[in-house]
Order: structure tokens, then C-alpha cells, then sequence
């Protein structure tokens, strides 16, 4: 067997991270995140062992960072480093042979124990001789003036070696190291990637009812992307990145579906956007009620002139009515009856929507998304919330999204797939940038506890997790019960522990009432316009827009909170009280601090007392501290053991930030 | 980018086990041994999937076995089987789109809702023409009879689908699948090697010591070869597999340690065995007051007829008057005075001892180690116990045994490397077929649960542990102070929870006492004759032979016992009651069952009652059920809460035979 086959080097590196399914994948990062970097890395016998991580970053620059022993026993070696350019990062770690440390830890226990002492200086020169030999002049004359003292005779070799450590000869060592029988890990890559993908607020409406009008005989006129235009004030002024676009195609008229999901629609009914296609077109098409291409671009600019980002549906099926059905029989799935077959969930009938068949021509279904996405994206639109990924393959993404990154890179696909770990996390791997996830239905504080533990600590290499508190189809029971408290407890946990989130129009407004045997809204948007008086129930104090815009005010002065993998949980003696923080230290936030401490009583439906604990050394936090609490303005002197009293019915939250 | 180059296939395969650091190592096994195979695989929407376990054993021979999904909600799929061919196996995972199972489960459903009922039956149809098409006319006809079913225009539509499930059809289908849009994992490889590399038991002697015989004078005649052939019986009789010699080579004069570990020998003291080389040879040679190289080819065959092989130290370091230290000084490390040095570990020196090094000449050091081997392998010699292999590079010990692997496949090399897990893992992981492990140190039930279960579940596809109750160099303060019961604990457990046991003589002797400030024997072997009593002993009643006897009879009748990856732990109400069980199902023991159930009172100084729990689904056991006490042949009825008394003074375990 060849050297070069064996899998174990000269030291063995048997680990590193992060790492994706042994670097199948890449890691995930996005521009400015903070990465724990570590190895499992050791040597044989007793001598020192040095590690560096070698990062090259995408523009080519090579760096190397040492790294520290981790937990002792376990041979890791960690460094933490934040990830400041956008593209493909890829790292190796690297073992050499730290004969400097070797001989400097031999050398004090002998000096110390009387033994080869003359040797041990013997050996310094001999070693430093060797790490000046071939160096520039400055640095070999650094050398030299060590090794003049280690020649020097009216010392003791005790003098000798205390002496030539003091005069910096370590330092020295460090920054030109011999670095002997190297050995390289595999390489690992990181695809870092734009803020938004990992961290950004989202605000959802759809846009036929933002403006909708109601005749006096009860009938509708639409919302348009002009009469949209308007609300984009709203969603700017609560702080929203992001604003995401159920599908603004074509609607099919046959088997479209009535009012609250009835099989049958009356006249006026507006359909679901979901039906995509009718004779108006497809996907790449608007449907004519809300206007014209023009008016989209408009509306995409207005929006980006208030710093949001539009984020459009891709939910790839077809109302009976597609152009598809009729150009492309062959992406569906034919019946032995001929029959195109309609989506169901047996003996479930869905008729209103064909399922595309991916197998029939792959490569056909393929180009066709890939030219309505690039018309999308021609258009200003960077984001693309993908509905029921899932149940199309997994391959087809895999291939699309990297055909579509590689051209535009700064294309966003959030995956709406609601379903098993496996298929979700692959979504991930594979390269959705982002991910809905089960934050709606993790209430308590052990569920969030542990939920928040997973997603920073287990699947952050892969899975990014937007914490949606509401969506069309998402109304929980914990919202549906727990009144106004719950919303409030919902937004400043999905805000602060969440470094992406997200809200669906009237949640602000305490929508509460859920059509019955679902677990969505009543007289739900999917199938009717909605016209909804968001300023005056504001005025009339039943809106919970003002924290909202507190919370998101909050995330822009607090970067801690736009970070994923720094959550860490903290103890109360309270089985509700939940207690987490987020930190960026000073090296990776411009030489300033920035700890926030949540305290979150999860409960709505009582007032609650107890001691907090946070782990000290987590946040390496001193004896006694000040924080602030960043919703009332109040300033308190904290600890290791902190008393907290939470109302859910006035303020169910403390959000602290340390002040150092 | 190219389609070959994407990660995930049609159907996501996203993990399968057993696997080494992503297949970065062959996997563990050996003759015999049951090993659970599992895949992560799931496919997009609601269609079923049907997933399979493709093997190739080492003569070439393909099969494919059904998996079953595993735990709810994982999409994990398992299957269980028994590796019977010594050589490298392989193995892929297979999914495929289960047009069949989809079918089976859509028409089920849809007849009983009424829909679709004509339409599933044409379905049916299409499906089984494709299924039967190109097959031999025998399957062809099969697949007529059951298409003739459901064109039969008697029926409705639930009574053909109803008769030709009851024809058999699904069993056809599942014989003659359609195995469309096959997914294959990547190949995984498994070395199953010969069955002592995983399950043996082993005594370990010092051949002087055998037959050693003191003069008046209190001078020593050293056993010989020839007088340990005599002993072979004794090891024989207790029923051990491999007797493990220390090493047999001349003993270095320079710096020779005396009785007791003493800086200076005594004339006579006859210097410790791992103090290789001197004037008579080094490794290649045999210490002349044990015989002669003809003399150890006879013990050797001795050993073997009496079904015993001779496992060999390989210490590779060497005394100052081994003949490497002239012949090739840069074996070793020469310092700065010019002086070669000597193993220490500062201030402590051990002067009597030249560690190696590895770097100086690595391909010259190899050639002679593999050299030396050879001699050894020629002579007999299958098994190679390593002494200290962390302290030699892990390159090296990578690049040894894979050659003499691949030259002398039966070979087995037992890693002696107390140290920290990374170092441990990595040597098994590399290619030692077993290593020593810290089952001496963990006496407490909590300690021993969960070693046990980190040994079976977590590193039994890279790492084999062997259970040494004792050694030269350990003698626990649990044997130190734990009296007789102890010695009987230890061995009872070693010897049933361990597939690989071992013992050092004189552990049946009680052997207690240790050297102050030491954890090993007083008057330790290493520096010093020893002559036993076994005989004498036993017949006062002050040996534990009898007990060793049971224990590897008991082994040699329940193949369970040999297993390591069938532990399962059960619950016991008491906090020192230790209560596991290791089971080979009748599939793979010849059609009978063998489930051992073993009950230990893990406190050598109290009597113990307490209520024993077994897992009745773990074990497949029915509600009530009879064992047999394999200790004292007496029987109990037993179900799923058992009363238990062990006395630790008189009978601290049960080792309990399930009757089916």
C-alpha cells in the first residue's frame, strides 16, 4: 500500500469541525457569523503537539489561528473566528511538532529537579539555531540575541533560561514557528453567505387584501400592487426586513375553493394563490387583479427604497388550468384512465391542484423553473419561499438551487416543510439557505430549552431556522388559548432567541380564532380578502405592533441577536420561567460587548416568581453586574442567583442587556 | 455542474450503519458475529419506499436483504444479520420507489372509500404487466394467474383486489420487484476477521516463573520452555483460548531494575523482561535461560495441541545493551552531548530504557520491525500483544498491520494503550484487531451500565475491548480491598460481559497485595521468580480456579457470551445490583436460542435483595418464562419482576439461561 492511502498522518487529526455528514456538504455560515472551530487532534508519548486552523477565505487570503485544548481528556483543540466575506471559505487544521513547547516544558521541570541542565541549554541553542537558520535578517538577529544569552558564561543555566524567556524568546518562537512533520486535515468548505440567509425579520401579507375594498353588496375589489405600495409603510416602520408574497400568479377557476376550504366557490370568491395557473397563465405570470409586471417592478423598488427585500412563493403545482397542463402533459402524472392525476391524500381529494411529476422529464420540469425563476429574479426579486418542498424530490432542489446560486449567488430559498427530521435537515444540506421549523408548536420552557439547544448546538451547520410565530396555515393552540399574552410572549421569544422570524398580517391585531377541527384562521385569507384595520385598533391599544416595532428595533441595536449558534440556556427554579442569552464578544462587534439575557415566562395565564441563575462562565460574566432591561429602561444589579417576578398579563419578559 | 457530482441521489440515502468515520476505516467484525445494519432514507410526498441491505461477501457472493423501518419519524431502516465469512465484506444501501406497496396501500384505502374503485384495479393491471414483463415464462405465468383475477368480469372491483391479495401476489411482487429509480449508498467495507480477533479468553504467564525452582541459598534456577510446557495443562484445563507470554528476549544488564522496581539489581535478579536486549540479541532473540528457538517452536506446538495459541509481546523499545543501539543508533534519539536517551518522564528518569524514534528512520525501523515479525509468525506466533503502542506513532503501528494483514490475514495485534479515548479509538480504528480497556476500573453498577453499553453501542465497529481482571501492572484497589468476593466478581463479570477476557496468573490465587504508593502486585513478576502453589492452593480451597473453569466452560456452551454488540442492560431496584443479558437469536445459533441474563452483586462486602426488571421487549421474552442458574443448576420461573438475594461472601451473581 502506498503512504499516501493510508487515512492517518504523521499526527492524527481524526476530527474536525464544523462539518457537514464528513464534508459531503458544506457548512453553512452567513456574513458576519461567529464559528466555533475545533479538531480532535493528538500525538504520541509526551512531547507538545501545536494546532492552527488555516483558513482561506473566498478571496484567497490564507490565515492561520491557533488553537487552544478544549475539554480536557478529549484531545480537542478549539478556536472561535467570525466570518466577515461573502462566498466559499474552506479550512484544514494542521499538527506540527511544537519541539519549542517540548523543550521549554522540559527544560523547567529539569532545571527544577537538578538534571541535565547544562544538556537542556545545549539543547535550546541547538533548537533556536535551527529556527533562525534561513530567516530574514531581522528576525535570524532576534535569534542571535537569544542565543547570546543562552552562550553567556557568567550565567547559570537556571539564569540562562529565565532570562532568555523573559526576553521574549517564546513570542519569537510562536510567530516563526518550525512547525516539523506537519499534518493537514482534509480539507472542509463553509459557503458563507449573505446576512438575510441566516438573519433578518419577515413580515407576510398578501397583497390582494392589502387595500381591498368591500362594495356595498358585499362584493370585493381586489388589492393591487399599487394599493400594496401603501402598506409598505407599515412593515417598514415595524422594523421587517423581509416581506413575503403568497403566490401572485393566475388563480384556476376549476374546483377553486370557497370560503373556509369549502369544496365549492361562489361567485366573487377570490381562490387560493396556491391554485396556480388559468388562462392568464402560469408562473411566470401576474394575476391580472393585481396588476402588471410594471406595477410588480414598481412595488419591489418601493419596497427596497425602505430597505425590503420581497420574497416570492414558489409553490410548484398547477391548478387543472395551467398552461402547463396543456404545453406539458408530460410533467404531470397521467392516470391508467388517461385522467391527469389530482393531488389527494386517499380517500382526501384535492382537485384544484395537479402534482408535478418530477421522474416524467426531469430535465424539461427543470429548465422551465429555472427560466420562471430567472424572469423573477430579473425582476428584483432575491428570495423565494418554497411551498411543500418536500414533497417534490430532493434532487431536483439540489440541482436548482445550485444552478441558481452559482449564477446568483445572493438568491435566498426558504423551505416551507413541515414534516421529518431526515427530510428537513437534507433540505438543508442540500442548500436551502433557510428553513421553517418547529418553534410554533415548542411552548413550554422544556420544549424551548431543548429545541434552542438542537438548533444552535446539533444542526447549525446545515439548518437555519426562521421562527415563524403565525402563518396562513399556522394558528396554534397555545395562540388560540392564551390570549393577548401569548402573542406578546410568542414575538419577544421568536425575535430574540430567533435570528430569523417572522409574522403573518394579523398577528399584530391578536387574530385568535381558528376555523373549527383546524389549526388555521377562520375565515381564512387563503380563500377571501381580508380587509384589516391595522391604525385604529393601534389607537384603540388591541394591536401589538408597538412592541413588535420595540422587538425589531431591538435585533438592529443588539447584533447578539442576529446570531444562531451563541444561544446558551441559563437555570430558573421556575418550570416555566425560560432564561437564554446570546453574546458577541467585543473582538467580533467592534471592541464593544453585546450580551442580552432573555427571561420569558411561557406561561400566559399567570404571574410567576422565581430565581435566575445564568451560567457565569458561559458569558463570562464578573460576581456582581448591571443590566438593563431593554423594555422598560430599568437598570438592575445581578448576579449569580436573581430574584424576577413576571406578569404575563402587564410584561411576561425581561430582555437584559449586560452592561459591561 | 455534472449530475455524477451532486451528493444526493433520487431517493436520499442520508446515512447507513455500521460505519468508520464515513468510511474513512473499514468497519469491525469477526466470524459469527451479529451485526445490526441500518440506513437514514426517505423519498419526497406519500409513495412508498422499499429499502434493502445489498451485501457482497468476501468470496463474492451478493445478496440483498429487506430492511424494516426503524424507530417512527426517523425514516430509519434496519435489519439484522450474521457475518460468516472471514475477509472483507461490503455493503450498499438500495432504495427504490415501491410502486407495488403504493399501490397495495392506495387501492386498500381507496375501495374502502369508495373512489377511484375501477380505476385502481386498471392501475393494478398496468402494474403487474410491467412487473411480469421480460421475466422467465415460469414468473411470467404467475404474474397471468393474478392479472387474470382481476380482469375477471364476475368480480367487483373489492372482491378482485381482495382475491388476488389472497393469491399470493404480494409475496410474488416482493420476489420479482420492479426496483425503479434504484438509489445505491456508497459501498461501506467490513473486515471480518477470524473469531479470536473478537472473543476469546486468555491467561497470561511469565515462562521463568513456570517451573522456576529456588535453591537453599535463595539463588533462582529459571523456568525454562520446557519446564512451562508443563504448566500448559493447568491453563488448559481452566479452559482458556491464548496464553499471552511477556517478553522472551534477553534481558539488558545496564541499569537493570531490582526486586520491587528497585534502582539497583541484585546479583541474580533476573531484571524485567520488557528491558530488551543484550549481548545475546535483541528482538529477534530468545532469553537462553528459556531454551532455545527450537525449544519455543515446541511450546508453541504444545500450546496448539491442547487448542491454546501463544500470543507474543511486542515491546518495541530497548535496553542500553541491545544490539540495535551499535547497529543502528539512529533508531534511537541521540542528544546534544552526543548521548542516546533514555526514557523519562521529568524529573523521573528510566535509565534502563531507549524509547525509539520513529522520525530518524521510519522505512529502516519498519523493515526490521516487520523483519522480526516475520521470525516470530514462522515460528508459530499468530497473536501479538503490543506493549504501549501510544507512545510509538500511530503512522507506524497503520503501515505494520496492514502489511503483515495482508501477508498473514489471521494475525491479531492487542493494543495495550491506557490512555486517553482519542489514542485508544484511533489504534483500533487503524487496524488493532483488540485493545485493552478500562473495564478494571469501573467496579461500581453505574460505572460498569454504562461502560458496558458505551463498548457494545457506541465503539463496537472500530474499537475491541478485552477485559483484563488483572495484569503484571494492575492490581486494583477494588481487588486490593475487596477480599475473595471481589476476585470472584471480577472474573464473573470479565468472563460474561467481556467477549475477550483476560487474567494474569496468580489472580486465582487472591493474589491482593500491592507495593506501597503502587497499583500493582508487591514482589511484582516483572523483577522477580515466582513460584506458585496452584495446585496446593486448590486443594486447601484458596483458588479460584474451579470458578475460571465454570466460566470459560460456560462461555464455550452459550455462543451469546462471545458477542459484544448483544449487551443490553436491565434494571435492578438496588444500586449495586448489576443486571445485563446478551442473546443470540436461533437465526443465528443453529435454530436454538441462547439468551444469558446475568445478575451481579457488584459489592464485594454486603448481601444484597432486590427486585430485578428485565426488558421483556429488548429480550423477546413471553410474560412468564423459566431460567436455569448456570452456576448452581437450580431453575426459577421468572417474568417481569423477579426477586434476587446474592450474597457477595458466598455467591455474589446468578448467570441465568433463558428456557424457551
Amino acid at each position: 500500500m502506498d503512504k499516501a492511502e493510508y487515512p492517518v498522518g504523521r499526527f492524527p487529526i481524526v476530527k474536525t469541525w464544523p462539518v457537514v455528514d464528513g464534508g459531503k456538504f458544506p457548512v453553512k455560515a452567513f456574513e458576519g457569523e461567529v464559528i466555533d472551530f475545533g479538531a480532535t487532534a493528538f500525538r504520541e508519548g509526551h512531547d507538545k503537539l501545536a494546532v492552527e486552523l488555516v483558513l482561506t477565505s473566498p478571496s484567497g487570503k490564507t490565515t492561520r489561528h491557533p488553537m487552544l485544548p478544549g475539554q480536557p481528556g478529549l484531545d480537542q483543540w478549539v478556536t472561535r473566528l467570525q466570518l466577515t466575506e461573502v462566498g466559499s471559505y474552506s479550512y484544514q487544521v494542521s499538527a506540527w511538532d511544537d519541539e519549542y513547547g517540548s523543550w521549554v516544558h522540559a527544560t523547567s521541570v529539569k532545571l527544577a529537579a537538578q538534571v541535565d541542565q547544562e544538556l537542556m541549554i545545549l539543547e535550546g541553542k541547538k533548537l533556536l539555531e535551527r529556527m533562525s537558520s534561513g530567516k530574514a535578517k531581522t528576525i535570524a538577529a532576534k535569534f542571535e540575541a537569544s542565543l547570546k544569552i543562552l552562550d553567556d558564561k557568567k550565567l547559570s543555566p537556571t539564569e540562562k533560561f529565565e532570562k532568555v524567556i523573559a526576553s521574549g524568546v517564546s513570542e519569537l518562537a510562536a510567530k516563526h514557528p518550525l512547525r516539523e512533520r506537519e499534518t493537514l486535515s482534509e480539507a472542509v468548505s463553509i459557503n458563507c453567505e449573505r446576512k438575510l440567509a441566516g438573519s433578518g425579520s419577515w413580515y407576510e401579507f398578501f397583497p390582494r387584501s392589502e387595500g381591498a375594498k368591500q362594495n356595498r353588496d358585499g362584493s370585493w375589489v381586489s388589492g393591487t400592487f399599487k394599493s400594496a405600495t401603501k402598506s409598505l409603510q407599515r412593515v417598514s416602520d415595524m422594523g421587517f426586513d423581509v416581506l413575503y408574497l403568497p403566490p401572485i400568479h393566475p388563480i384556476g377557476t376549476s374546483h377553486r375553493k370557497g370560503k373556509n376550504n369549502t369544496l365549492v366557490a361562489e361567485k366573487g370568491d377570490p381562490g387560493s394563490p396556491w391554485a396556480i395557473g388559468g388562462k392568464e397563465g402560469g408562473h411566470d405570470a401576474i394575476h391580472p387583479d393585481l396588476g402588471t409586471e410594471k406595477d410588480f417592478a414598481a412595488f419591489v423598488k418601493a419596497a427596497n427604497k425602505l430597505g425590503i427585500e420581497i420574497a416570492m412563493d414558489l409553490a410548484l403545482q398547477a391548478s387543472p388550468n395551467h398552461p402547463w397542463v396543456k404545453s406539458n402533459p408530460q410533467w404531470f402524472t397521467t392516470r391508467a384512465d388517461g385522467t391527469i392525476a389530482y393531488a389527494e391524500n386517499p380517500p382526501k381529494k384535492y382537485q384544484d391542484i395537479y402534482p408535478i411529476n418530477f421522474d416524467n422529464d426531469p430535465v424539461g420540469i427543470h429548465a422551465e423553473v429555472l427560466r420562471v425563476l430567472e424572469k423573477w429574479i430579473s425582476l428584483g426579486v432575491k428570495i423565494f419561499r418554497v411551498d411543500n418542498p418536500h414533497t417534490k424530490t430532493v434532487e431536483f432542489w439540489q440541482q436548482l438551487i445550485a444552478e441558481v446560486n452559482q449564477k446568483h449567488p445572493e438568491v435566498i430559498f426558504l423551505a416551507e416543510a413541515f414534516t421529518r427530521p431526515a427530510m428537513m435537515h437534507t433540505l438543508g444540506k442540500i442548500g436551502f439557505q433557510q428553513s421553517y421549523c418547529y418553534f410554533a408548536w415548542r411552548n413550554t420552557k422544556a420544549e424551548l430549552a431543548s429545541y434552542l439547544n438542537e438548533l444552535a448546538q446539533e444542526s447549525a451547520d446545515f439548518f437555519r431556522p426562521s421562527f415563524w410565530v403565525n402563518t396562513p396555515d399556522i394558528l396554534t393552540e397555545y395562540l388560540q388559548f392564551g390570549g393577548r399574552p401569548a402573542f406578546k410572549i410568542r414575538a419577544t421569544i421568536a425575535a430574540t432567541a430567533g435570528p430569523s422570524w417572522g409574522m403573518y398580517a394579523g398577528f399584530e391585531l391578536y387574530e385568535a380564532v381558528a376555523r373549527a377541527g383546524s389549526e388555521e384562521n377562520i375565515d381564512n385569507e387563503k380563500y377571501e380578502y381580508k380587509a384589516r384595520d391595522f391604525v385604529g385598533s393601534e389607537d384603540r391599544g388591541v394591536s401589538l405592533a408597538p412592541r413588535i416595532r420595540l422587538l425589531n428595533k431591538l435585533r438592529r441595536e443588539n447584533p447578539a441577536l442576529g446570531q444562531l449558534r451563541n444561544i446558551t440556556n441559563h437555570y430558573s427554579d421556575d418550570e416555566q420561567i425560560l432564561v437564554y442569552a446570546k453574546r458577541l464578544a467585543p473582538e467580533f462587534n467592534g471592541g464593544k460587548d453585546n450580551t442580552v439575557i432573555v427571561v420569558v415566562n411561557t406561561d400566559p395565564h399567570s404571574v410567576r416568581e422565581t430565581m435566575v441563575h445564568p451560567d457565569m462562565q458561559a458569558l463570562e460574566l464578573p460576581h456582581s453586574f448591571e443590566v438593563e432591561d431593554l423594555i422598560t429602561g430599568k437598570k438592575f444589579t445581578w448576579g449569580e442567583h436573581n430574584f424576577v417576578r413576571l406578569d404575563a398579563f402587564s410584561e411576561p419578559a425581561h430582555i437584559l442587556r449586560v452592561i459591561r
